[in-house]
């Protein structure tokens, strides 16, 4: 059985409405120091069977394929034995 | 400046109705050897000001009243001078 442990983030420069909303929420409860919030999204996917070159060439296609926007997302992700 | 980075993930056991979603797409997309997804929220959040010490305290703050949901939810979270 393995573990992908992926995060899909914004790429830079698009704007995360979701984040400033968070911000400015953080900013009343009185952390005035935050300067920026940027919420991304983190998937862990466990995956029978295959070895660990077949289960990275999977957790790649599903970025591609449905757990990313290619247009406005990048991923990353580690695939581990468990 | 500070950057922390947060993982906020439903505790084991509660249901992830989110992830069973996923998991069914990915299976319906040809991914059969899927067997559970998971979906959990990741923030980078960025400080200015004040100490190492100072800026974890702080995030500590900010998971426990606002970025994460202390019955259902988890956290953890890094932060490194950016």
């Amino acid at each position: 059985m393995w573990l992908a442990q992926a995060h899909v983030r914004l790429k830079p420069g698009i704007n995360d409405p979701q984040g400033q909303v968070i911000k400015e929420a953080l900013h009343s409860l009185g952390f005035a120091d935050v300067a920026e919030v940027r919420v991304g999204k983190y998937m862990e996917i466990r995956i029978e069977g295959s070895g660990l070159r077949e289960a990275e060439e999977q957790v790649e296609k599903m970025c591609r394929m449905l757990l990313a926007n290619p247009v406005m997302e990048n991923f990353e992700f580690q695939v581990s034995e468990i």
